[in-house]
C-alpha cells in the first residue's frame, strides 16, 4: 500500500530514488525500530542503511529492504546514492536538517535535490488492522493504569509523585514508555496546557488536568481527563461543561469527506460563544500513531479532510491564567458513517468530581 | 560569557541577527524549559518567540530576553524577523529542518541566511560551575538509583522488570526522567550495543550491560555497568579486563590540549592488540550535558582539543555477535590538570561479578 503510493509520487515527480530520514516513516516502511539510519527506495529496491551499532538489529527487524553498513552517516549515503547512477533524488524535506542536506549535496554536486513534505505528510494517517489493534493496545494499557493511579489523586498528594507513579504503572502493565512527559497540573498550573508535574501538592477543590499516554510497539495513546478535588464551584462547572460541549460538537461533526478544519471550528464556536475564546489557544486535535502528533492536524490552518482509517484526537480546552484550566481529550478512529472512541475513561463532569 | 562568544561570532560573519532553533542551546541561552520556540539575538537585543501554550511559562522562566507569540511559527517568525530590518541572518543549519528553510526563506526573498553549524558546535562544551552542580545530582540520582535495583538483577529476573525498577527509582530519588531508554541486555543480547530490555530473563554466568542515566534539571548522567552473574569464565574474564585497560588508557590521556582523537586512540590500540579491533564499533565517548550526546565527540573522526571544564563520557566496548559483550563507561570533568571522575560506581572486575 504504502509503498505503491510512494511509486506512483516517483514516477509523478520523475525521481529516481527517494531518501527517507523519519524513523517514524523508516519503521513505517520497513520495520526498523532504532534510532538512526536511513531508507532508499530505488527502482523497486529498497536498502536500509545503518552504523554497526544498529546491524544485528536491523538484520533481525527489517523487511521488505536489504541492509547496508556505514561508519558516518553522510559519507555512506552520499556513496551508496552515488553508487545507484541516479540523476534525480527525492527527500523528506521535514526530516534533513539543512546542514545534512549541505553536507550531501557538496558530496554528489549532480545529483539533482527534490524536495519533498507536504506530498507524503499523511503517508501514516489511514491506518492499517494491524496498526489499529496496537494502538488500542496503547490505550488499554493508559486505561487501567489510570485506574491504578487514580486513588492517589487526592487533596496534600504531590502532582509530580501522582505522575512518576502512573509512568510506572503504564510502564508495569506493559507499554514501552510514557507516550511524553504527563501533564498534571492542578489549581493555577492547570492554566498551563503543558505544565509538567511539579513538586506542587493539589489541593480541596482545585481541578487537576491529566493529560498522559503510553507507548506501545510504536504506537501511542494520548488522552486527558480533568478532575474536580472536591463540589464544584459554579466557575468550575460553567468552563467543564463548555468544555464538553465543544468536545461533544467536534466529535459529532467527524465523517468521511469533512474537513478538518469544520471540526475544529465546530469546538472553537462552542467556547467562543460562551465567552472563552481568547482562552483557548490551541488546535482541536492532531493525528495519533508512530508519532504522538502526527496527520491529521485538527485545526483552524489544517489541511485537508477526514478519511476513514484516521486516528486523531478530539482536545478542546479553555486555560485562564490565575485561575486554572480545562481540557477534556480523546482519541477517536473515523469510521465509514462517522467515529469510533478509542478511549474508555468518562469525560463526563459527574463522573470526574473526587469528594474525599 | 556564551553571549559575548555569539556576539563576536556574529561580527566576524557580518550577520545582523542570529536565530536560534535548537532547544537545548535556548535552553542554555535564556533558560526555556518548554519544547517549542525560537530566539533571535540582534543588536543587542534577545527575543523568545512561542506559542499561546507557552506563553505563561516563558514569561516565568526566561531571562536576559523579551518575549513575543506567535499563533504559527514561520509565520510569526518572518513577521518578527522582517520587522527588524535586518540583511544577514545567522542559523543553526544543524537545528532547521530543509523545509523550514525554504518556508522563511519564501515569505523573506530579499534577507540573506547564513547557515552556521561548525562555529557553534561547542557553544554548551565547557560547562559553568552552576551547570556542573546539576550534573553531579544527575549523576548522584542515578547511582543510588542503581543500587536500589541491584539486589534485582539475579538470574531470572526479567530485563525489562529490572530496567523499569530502575527507571521508576531514578524518577522517585528526584530526576526529571530517564536520560534515554534504558539499556539492559543480558547473554547473547549484550552484543547488541543498544540493547533495550526485552522480555528475556537473566541467566547464570551471562553478562549483563545496563546503560542508564537521568536528566536533572535538563542535565543528564550517562553511565554503563556491565555484570557478571557468575564467576566469570576465561573468555569473559579476558573481554572485561580489556575493556577496562581501554577505559583506563582512555581516561590516563585525559588532559587539557590534547586532541579527542587521541583518548579515542588510547582505547582503541588496546582493544586492537588485544584481537577485538573489529568488535568496537562506535567512539570512546560523547559530551553530555543539556542534551545526551553533545560536544566533544571523542571518536577517531572527533574535532578540537580537550579543554577544562569539558564533561564527556568514556565508554569503549566490545561486541561478539552470538557470544555477548562488555562496555565501561564513567562521565569525566576535563579539569587543568588531567580528569575528574564524576561517576562514581565501581568498574573493575571484582566489584562486578554477582555470585548468588
Amino acid at each position: 500500500m504504502a509503498f505503491k503510493r510512494i511509486e506512483t509520487l516517483m514516477r509523478r515527480k520523475d525521481i529516481d530514488a527517494f531518501l527517507f530520514l523519519s524513523l517514524e516513516n523508516i519503521r513505517y516502511l520497513c520495520g526498523f525500530t532504532g534510532s538512526d539510519g536511513a531508507l532508499v527506495v530505488a527502482g523497486g529496491e529498497r536498502t536500509f542503511l545503518s552504523d554497526s551499532r544498529y546491524e544485528q538489529q536491523a538484520k533481525e527487524e527489517i523487511r521488505a529492504a536489504g541492509f547496508k553498513k556505514y561508519k558516518r552517516k553522510v559519507v555512506g549515503l552520499a556513496q551508496f546514492l552515488g553508487s545507484l547512477g541516479i540523476k534525480r533524488l527525492g527527500f523528506e524535506s521535514s526530516a534533513m536538517t539543512f546542514e545534512s542536506y549541505q553536507q550531501l549535496k557538496e558530496k554528489l554536486p549532480r545529483l539533482r535535490f527534490v524536495p519533498l513534505a507536504g506530498e507524503i505528510r499523511d503517508l501514516r494517517a489511514r491506518k492499517e488492522p494491524e496498526e489499529l489493534g496496537k494502538i488500542r493496545e496503547a490505550v488499554r494499557i493508559a486505561s487501567v493504569s489510570f485506574a491504578d493511579a487514580l486513588p492517589r489523586i487526592k487533596p496534600g498528594a504531590r502532582e509530580r509523585n501522582v505522575a512518576e507513579f502512573l509512568e510506572y504503572r503504564m510502564k508495569r502493565n506493559g507499554g514501552d514508555k510514557p507516550a511524553f512527559d504527563t501533564v498534571l497540573a492542578s489549581g493555577p498550573r492547570a492554566a498551563l496546557p503543558h505544565g509538567a508535574a511539579s513538586e506542587k501538592r493539589m489541593q480541596k477543590q482545585e481541578t487537576v488536568v491529566v493529560d498522559f499516554g503510553v507507548r506501545f510497539m510504536g504506537y501511542h495513546s494520548d488522552e486527558t481527563k480533568t478532575l474536580i478535588l472536591g463540589k464544584p464551584a459554579v466557575d468550575q462547572r460553567k468552563v467543564y461543561e463548555t468544555v464538553r460541549r465543544a468536545q461533544e460538537k467536534a466529535l459529532s461533526a467527524i465523517r468521511p469527506g469533512v474537513s478538518v478544519r469544520r471540526i475544529d471550528a465546530a469546538a472553537r464556536e462552542v467556547i467562543t460563544r460562551a465567552g472563552y475564546g481568547k482562552y483557548f489557544g490551541h488546535g482541536t486535535g492532531h493525528g495519533v500513531g508512530l508519532a504522538v502528533h502526527e496527520e491529521p492536524s485538527i485545526s483552524p490552518k489544517g489541511i485537508g479532510v477526514v478519511r476513514e482509517g484516521m486516528v486523531f484526537t478530539v482536545e478542546p480546552g479553555i486555560y485562564i491564567p490565575g485561575w486554572g484550566g480545562v481540557r477534556l481529550e480523546d482519541m477517536v478512529l473515523a469510521t465509514s458513517r462517522g467515529y469510533e472512541r478509542l478511549t474508555g475513561l468518562a469525560k463526563d463532569l459527574k463522573e470526574n468530581i473526587l469528594v474525599r
